[in-house]
């Protein structure tokens, strides 16, 4: 006699949208190729990771009863209010502002697991199957499968070194009406500083455009922008420019999503977002669902290290040391990659990314002769480009790489961008030869 | 000359699906009634979280370079393997089992945030709108706002003081098949342990036969169990019962989901759960998109937590706290519900819960005479039963209360249940002499 095993499961049509993540391939690449230098991972530096600081104010916190019992007791869904009034002073600080210019309260704020989840939970309030995100190309794929996961199209915008392209937004736009799919149309999203992949923040003259372009088009619903500074606190060159969400100043149509992930400490996972008042409701219902919150212990720890100031003076530091990394991956592309006559990049003035460009016949994908050559014998990984492009497979562009600088050291950067240029030399030579 | 204001925002069908959480309304009533004393909330004993456990192991985490890096960095989406190994033997210990004998290895976990979150994804994978969860009477109120926020049906199932009968679970799924909508039925969620609000557990001879239900009524798909053990370590009398899912010999129809929210620290907000094997995947992918991983750091202090011993010795103790705190309800509602003579209640072996049932026509909902008396005259506040019924409106039970003594001492809850009692008498009173 056999055992009959249960009859197959049957998974709800969400199920079917929801992708493996590309990021789960990459980890298994990494684990699979342990000698490799690793410009693919999107993590940040151990070496500047705040652990003194963690470690004297969760001494703090716990040595406080009454602090101790609230970081460990549940919190409410959005985060505790006294949380919610520290984010707020610092996001004036960080648009130049004090608190009242900012034109919003605490009851805007929302404390997220990272911004990842606001992200998700904004597209799960927005979206239905089959409704349109208009995205930057390239842009963050890590949405692209948030996008996915609900059923939503992702359409590509242009951009070029200010960001997304304006006048490719509103074209955009226009097809999209005259095709009669203007009213599918949800959301502009992008990321407006140092953008993951590109590095590139949008201009400052186009911030108030692309608001104004989301309020004409807003025709028969309001069409939303997502702004993702998830880099904004990480700017080594020049000035910090106002927020997108700054100049939306009814403040209904940006929502604002920022973490504390790169400019603090992924381990933590606190991010919150600024919402339109409408959507405040519908984004602390649906995390109440999700949740009911996101752990309230990270949230105190981090509160109190930016009352303190010594989250202002970690940043500093932070923005010191990743500077220093950047230059040495701007150093080792123009060494290693300038000469090779071929490799197109720019230099970041802020995030933790260098994208390059290859000639269009020179794939970077995962079964691309590159990336197999990149992993296998010179030893180096990265992030094929082709990942962060929406839109049909067919024609998605697949010659670019994303390089991260965040992990290496800066041996590690110089020995992976030398690794990475000598697969490429090596992948011309073959494709000349016919080899 | 006005400015025009954005048109509407267009929500997705889930945000109308997704309904404010009763428990918004319900701490909205504590703000505005501060003078009362609550026998509603769900938190946790503030006197008996551990402080000095996460503060030690805090510091210990944090002096260990490679711990503290791994802590504050960002971690794999299901939680680091260390953590769910520590994870899978606790629920060996628990279940009176070897790690060998459990029959499954830690790639079947996944930490998440709370089990609320477990619960969510689940619901997630699982339901198309329309389709069937069938659920204790009473159940888990917040659950049945997560199953309206994916449009699902809570058809549900007879319970008495051993639990859900299995007898009327297979009546319903017989009603279900002959009105051909066995189809629709994915699930059959209960709390197996010290059931949020009944208190009840569900016996050892029914725990099989609820899982050979789920198989024998699993035609064209699985059905599959949700045991939620949020409850489990908090047993005042008596011997633990092996899980509903140690039944499940294939390990592939019971979805086991529990937390450390209750035996240790809500703050932490570290749950995780045990699947079948072709689940896994989609909740990985799932939790992929919506937060790409819980927080490390609180993953880290738990681990350490029980890797030390501390976490036994700290739930010994709670348990102690809490089975002076149950026996102190106990006795004030023989001292004051019991002269009534009209209260119907149950001693609690573990839990947090006292469930009250009063005469049919004595209504306790929010707009009740009962609960306006209670709130507003004699200043206590409790949980309205219908909130934890399924089904039609029409047809729910509307004369239950739940009384918590998790937050109270033991003075708090001698002061609550005789003010409670007041105002049961009170509207006996009123609605005899029709005033």
């Amino acid at each position: 006699m056999t055992t009959t095993s249960a009859p197959a499961l049957r998974f709800s049509q969400r199920r079917e949208w929801a992708s493996e993540q590309a990021i789960g391939f990459l980890m298994q690449q990494a684990v699979e190729n342990r000698d490799c230098v690793s410009l693919a991972a999107g993590l940040v530096d151990p070496t500047t990771l705040p652990t003194e600081i963690v470690r004297e104010t969760a001494d703090e916190i716990l040595a406080d009863e009454a602090a101790a019992r609230s970081a460990l007791q549940y919190g409410t869904t959005p985060g505790s209010e006294p949380v919610r009034e520290t984010l707020l002073h610092l996001l004036a600080t960080q648009e130049g502002k004090s608190v009242e210019e900012l034109g919003v309260g605490v009851d805007r704020l929302v404390v997220t697991t990272g911004s990842a989840q606001l992200l998700s939970i904004v597209a799960e309030m927005l979206f239905d199957p089959g409704d349109v995100c208009l995205v930057a190309a390239p842009t963050y794929f890590v949405f692209l499968g948030t996008l996915d996961g609900v059923g939503a199209r992702a359409i590509p915008v242009e951009t070029d070194e200010y960001g997304m392209r304006p006048d490719a937004l509103e074209q955009t736009l226009q097809d999209l009406e005259a095709a009669g799919e203007l009213e599918r149309v949800k959301l502009v999203y992008l990321v407006s500083e140092f953008e993951n992949p590109s590095g590139v923040s949008l201009a400052a003259e186009r911030r108030p455009q692309v608001v104004e372009l989301a309020r004409r088009y807003s025709r028969s619903h309001r069409i939303h922008v997502l702004e993702d500074a998830a880099y904004r606190e990480l700017r080594y060159d020049g000035e910090p420019l106002p927020s997108v969400w700054s100049h939306d100043t009814d403040h209904d149509t940006v929502i604002l999503a920022q973490t504390f992930s790169k400019s603090f400490s992924p381990g933590l996972r606190v991010g919150f977002g600024v919402l339109p008042d409408d959507l405040v409701a519908p984004v602390i219902d649906r995390k109440g669902n999700e949740d009911f919150g996101s752990a309230n212990f990270p949230q105190a720890v981090l509160q109190r290290a930016i009352e303190s100031g010594r989250y202002a003076a970690h940043v500093d530091r932070l923005r010191a040391s990743y500077r220093r990394k950047r230059d040495a991956m701007v150093a080792a592309a123009e060494r290693h990659l300038d000469p090779l006559g071929v490799v197109r990049w720019r230099r970041p003035e802020g995030g933790l990314y260098l994208w390059i460009e290859l000639p269009t016949h020179l794939q970077t994908g995962f079964e691309s002769p590159l990336f197999q050559r990149a992993s296998r014998v010179d030893g180096v990984m990265y992030v094929p480009g082709e990942l962060c492009f929406a839109g049909d497979a067919a024609t998605r562009r697949r010659h670019h790489a994303r390089l991260s600088f965040g992990v290496q050291d800066e041996s590690g950067i110089e020995e992976g961008v030398r690794r990475l240029a000598s697969a490429i030399e090596h992948v011309l030579a073959s494709a000349t030869t016919g080899a």
